[in-house]
């Protein structure tokens, strides 16, 4: 078997300790041969910035080029409020996802129904929850030009972002949303503001259109702050939703907090498979952020990160099983009664990171 | 008492049966000597376009900018999904809020001690609830140049709409929030992308030179999507929140969702005090939208309607005792046990549209 190569990427905060139970996991897997991964790690964000005063270096930009897969901890803390903006945490990530082209971000906002308990929302109304987010990742007004900030004197500036969409790049999302949700429930929501932006009336536009080669899929269109108000009011009616980088930004992180389960939640980030090789860069990172307030105290929950770890099997090396399998070890430790402290519930075992990534790594 | 003058602009769907009830209180409170309204009606929306091939008519406009305050509906509903994008129903709401210079929308998020039950959240997160959203209403992606779809040719478009926010525009709203905020819990959250976007940058700069004034309030900064994540984890946390036209329209609205209220709540948009006169150009209108699949069986529920003319009561007329006497009036029917179809209870008593209106119009 071909080696498969990982970056790995811990970035601040919790992001280290989270990312040395990966690096637990890789070990046993390679061990029992399961898997043959090979790794290096680099810096990214805060950490990244206080290296080389850039929040990703372009050594290790050209290593994030290089590997099958990244995986991603978190950037960020109170540490790096005031550097510049072009060079913040998150810049780096922007750069990752912008340079490998990752235009698909998948969202998964499970409840895991250990933790049906934990979530704002009545328990009824998010037990068994699975809904899937398809976020475009490199367009909108991420990356739009213009995007500035002019001094117009007298004290007066004028900012500008500008939001852009292609109809190619609504195109790839949206077939990515379609082939996924075949997968699952066959329903589709496409969310957007086309009664205010421009934008929105081409989404829909290329939406429909592109739905068209999918007539098995039930395809609704829905308002962007109606999606707000309809993932409050009864998530479990959504099976997959497709939208842009900026109300995918916002509702995934709304879908995620619905779940109870935000500590658990992972992330894929994909780009286009390659014509030759059928390959797709690819980034997986947990929703959670870097916690500056808990970390290196060995408290974080490293579940998140498994479970993109999980993803990073299913789709970037086409080990479905054995992502499952991990999948269930999470589930299985969970109904065994462990908790980090984020999680944790009355009768419950609280641990430490490490003891939660060596439980998980013991059933597999 | 000098006549204050009133432009009604019931518009589409429910909105005509819930306008009729205002038109019953005017009667009343005119009646008793303790207003002196005079008012008119227009048309807005689809029945404008149906009538006169536009979202709101010129002769309407001059009479929405002559009126001490206008008293808003809904608009839109299926009839009018695929009418010119220029002419939909939403562009006649959009004129009025630009041509009003309608900058600041205010829009409570309450939750009604009798409806807590009615909240997807769990009862104890939203019972007591009551935070305002301030949010910028003519500015931002919504009005921004260039906003345009063009063709590429190849079957490929390419669609743009711009944020833009200039110094004023984000200094004014700031100011509103940091008053009303001085008249509650003194609390200021200011919501924004200012890791991602430039305008997100200037706004917190911006807000943050205000906040310099007002000493005494509590101000914090808070991203977007964090902003939805903590509505929905614990949204008794706020007390005043102030966010850009985008950001605000889906904030509030899962904010409004949250409280199990959405069939009560109100809006006020409100223009810059005249240097002269000192009045206010305003429009207030319910959050709910037309509801067009339950028009027109006198079922629909006038509450938010009513609190909407309570702000008008407030806000434009001075007159804080009889809103707030309006206001308990609202309570006080759901506190008897009245409910419209929207947020029956078991235990209830199920009432029409006019039942509810005349059972709060008795109370006052
Ligand atoms: C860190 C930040 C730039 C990022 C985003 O806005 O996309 C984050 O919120 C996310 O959702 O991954
Ligand atoms: C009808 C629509 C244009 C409007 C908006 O997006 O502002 C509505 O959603 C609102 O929040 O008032």
């Amino acid at each position: 078997m071909a080696s498969n190569t990982l970056f790995l990427l811990p970035g601040d905060g919790i992001g280290t300790e989270i990312m040395a139970e990966v690096e637990k996991l890789i070990a046993h897997l390679n061990g029992t041969g399961a898997t043959d991964f090979s790794y290096e790690s680099g810096l990214v964000g805060g950490c990244a910035y206080d290296a080389h005063g850039v929040a990703i270096s372009e050594a290790d930009m050209e290593k994030a080029l290089a590997a099958d897969a990244v995986i991603f901890g978190a950037v960020g803390g109170p540490k790096w409020d005031d550097v510049p903006y072009d060079v913040r945490p998150e810049a780096g990530l922007l750069r990752l996802r912008k340079d490998l082209g990752l235009f698909a971000n998948l969202r998964p906002a499970i409840c895991y129904s250990a933790l049906a308990d934990a979530s704002s929302l009545k328990k009824e109304l998010v037990e068994g929850l699975d809904i899937l987010i398809v976020r475009e990742l490199t367009g909108g007004v991420y990356f739009g030009e213009p995007k500035k900030i002019t001094d117009l004197g007298n004290g007066q500036k004028r900012a500008i972002d500008t939001q852009v969409y292609e109809s190619y790049e609504i195109d790839r999302i949206a077939r990515v949303a379609f082939d996924l949700a075949m997968t699952r429930g066959k329903k589709v929501h496409s969310a957007d503001k086309k009664n205010v932006m421009k934008s929105g009336v081409l989404w829909d536009e290329v939406v429909k259109q592109a739905g068209k080669d999918y007539p098995e899929i039930d395809l609704h269109h829905i308002l962007a702050d109606n999606a707000a108000m309809q993932l409050v009011r009864n998530p479990k009616q959504f099976d997959v939703m497709v939208t842009d980088n900026l109300f995918g930004d916002i509702l995934s992180d709304a879908a995620a907090m619905l779940t109870g389960s935000l500590g658990m939640l992972p992330s894929a980030s994909l780009g286009a498979p390659d014509p030759v090789t059928g390959k797709r860069k690819a980034l997986y990172e947990p929703v959670h952020g870097s916690a500056p307030d808990i970390a290196g105290q060995g408290v974080a929950n490293p579940i998140a990160m498994f479970a993109s770890f999980a993803m990073a099997l299913r789709y970037s090396f086409g080990m479905v099983d054995l992502a499952t399998k991990l999948e269930t070890a999470i589930s299985d430790v969970l109904e065994d009664g462990l908790r980090t402290g984020d999680i944790m519930q009355t009768g419950a075992r609280k641990v430490t990171t490490g003891e939660m990534g060596d439980a998980i790594i013991a059933k597999l």
